[in-house]
């Protein structure tokens, strides 16, 4: 297969010599911090093992088949999600993308052109204006497990965002400072991260505090500042809206009493995606009636739905449904099946011209 | 003056020959991270200043005059307060210093090494045996603005202490988790701060968190770990058992609810140190009936009492009260009051054998 990189750290290998209106599966490389094995390089490994099946069973594509890699997926390094993927579809402006800084300060071209990557961000003509996208994934929670089925196919991403939250007060002496004199930070962060909790469950929604920076830092001193990153996500976006206010709202009275100050900035915000129907009915009956399930998780998949490209997902069983962790697993048998299925999804899209 | 310095990173510099039976002052030149330049470098200033004093008042000293530099006073680097002095007196065993690690992983004799001081931790006999010692301090706290004193005398430093909190839950993937489904531990410490800063309150006592670690710090996981420093102070010592056990309590009662663990480990915990009386009365008497106040603050001079040198401490004002930040201050003439009441201090101790 023949292997074409952007400006923007993404790859794809092709099977076949002419990529324009292929049908493209992929998904990314990268991880979160402490992450596991699957979230990820199961979608980049099975779309190389579907084009093997598909080449062992003498499948011959009338459209060029493609597996793609996208830089950043997690946005663990630079702090936006589907980095790769949005600077690929001009979803993200390269400017902004340029100034973005990983914790050691260093901007994401340095960073690039230290790991061999040459910089040119900005959208990208990689895929050729694919027929299709199918990104395979395992799943990050147990709905394969209560439908008993290996492999499932998504109907939508919930629309979901991180905020940078900045709680400012006043340094001082945690020795010599009267309680009553403090300007502590620490305290109005803490309640906002129990307030993110029940404001969630309230919704029936999702949010998480999962980074925080303190500054100075020091055991003894009363923290001047602290930062920290909300990660929120609900099935409709105004669920999302009202939360995301309630919890700043929760953090802005505290902060009155706290005597420090309460930011909230946006830092990367995500409509809700809905799959291609056509697409997902189309999987669903090929595989024989796969269960079909909605996700709080962003995927590369979501930005090439919003950038007009017909776009679906298959998920792979967890069956603990624990992902962005070492425990993060699928079976092997079930890594099989989602195998089987992507080839099956890329015979159909590639040989009946989708 | 002739320099001396022991393999605990500590100086001395003597006026005087026969340093045995000598009267000492200094502080310490470290600070803690993003701090102001007051804590400690006015002590070190203040001493070189007296002897200047001294020296042009013609004082001939029957016993000699040393100025001391103790290392790591604030703990900031490889968190144990006062390594230096606790070291030099035998308070801290040289086997556990020489493990202490900085928060890049680097043990404490590499360290010195590698900043040009040859490292042989453990009790030494910098001082000489000393008949008295003398740390000036900038005030962290207000007492002597109440007073309306440029220079006070301390009575006693509280007991005082930090413990590591560690609370444990399990990564998993923030956008894809059930809330009924977690075991988040940043919730478990969010709400310890909160318990900590109430039950201080209560107590009529000190209680701070000023340094957060979480892992693995990804915006879109849950943490699998966040590990905490209480620091906790109080003007008695069954006081701080009594808070430092009601914040233990709360924590580990909302990890139950929260399906997390959480362990509390004494640091450094110091108990109260009451300054020699003799000592302190004479000082008052010679700065013609100076202010006397306790402080929460621990000290090298602490240290050296607690090892059984007759010790004393004087503060000097800040307007503000602020300290371990960039606006912790005191006014020139304060600064220049203090050197005064150190000479005349000095004096006193070396040329009526004290």
């Amino acid at each position: 297969m023949q292997v074409d990189r952007d400006g923007n750290g993404n790859l794809v290998a092709w099977w076949g010599t002419a990529p324009s209106g292929g049908v493209v599966t992929g998904s990314h490389l990268d991880s979160v911090p402490d992450g596991g094995a699957f979230d990820g390089p199961l979608g980049v490994v099975s779309g190389l093992a579907a084009v093997d099946r598909m080449r062992s069973d003498r499948v011959e594509p009338e459209r060029p088949i493609g597996v793609a890699v996208f830089a950043e997926e997690e946005g663990s390094r630079f702090g936006m999600p589907c980095l790769g993927s949005r600077l690929m579809t001009g979803a993200l402006d390269a400017d902004r993308a340029a100034g973005l800084r990983d914790p050691t300060g260093r901007v994401l071209p340095d960073v690039m052109n230290g790991a061999g990557c040459s910089p040119d961000l900005g959208r990208s003509d990689l895929l050729h204006d694919p027929a299709a996208f199918v990104e395979l994934h395992v799943e990050q929670g147990r709905g394969l497990v209560h439908a008993e089925a290996a492999v499932g196919v998504a109907s939508a991403i919930w629309p979901h965002g991180r905020w940078r939250m900045e709680f400012a007060g006043r340094a001082d002496h945690a020795g010599s400072t009267a309680m009553a004199d403090r300007h502590d930070p620490m305290l109005t962060f803490a309640m906002t991260a129990l307030a993110a909790n029940k404001q969630a469950r309230l919704a029936d929604a999702l949010a998480t505090v999962g980074r925080v920076e303190v500054e100075p830092g020091g055991t003894n001193a009363i923290p001047s500042r602290v930062r920290a990153w909300l990660d929120a996500r609900a099935p409709e976006e105004e669920v999302l809206q009202r939360l995301v206010a309630a919890i700043g709202q929760q953090a802005a009275d505290r902060a009155a009493r706290d005597g420090t100050s309460f930011v909230l900035e946006p830092e990367s915000v995500t409509a809700r995606v809905d799959f291609t129907v056509a697409l997902r009915d189309q999987l669903v009956g090929l595989l024989g009636g796969a269960p079909v399930l909605a996700t709080g998780a962003g995927h590369d998949a979501g930005v090439l739905a919003s950038a007009g490209v017909p776009t679906a997902m298959l998920f792979v069983r967890n069956p603990t449904g624990i992902s962005h962790s070492p425990a993060e697993h699928a079976e092997p048998a079930d890594c099989e099946a989602g195998v089987a299925a992507l080839a099956t999804a890329l015979t159909a899209l590639s040989t009946n011209s989708g």
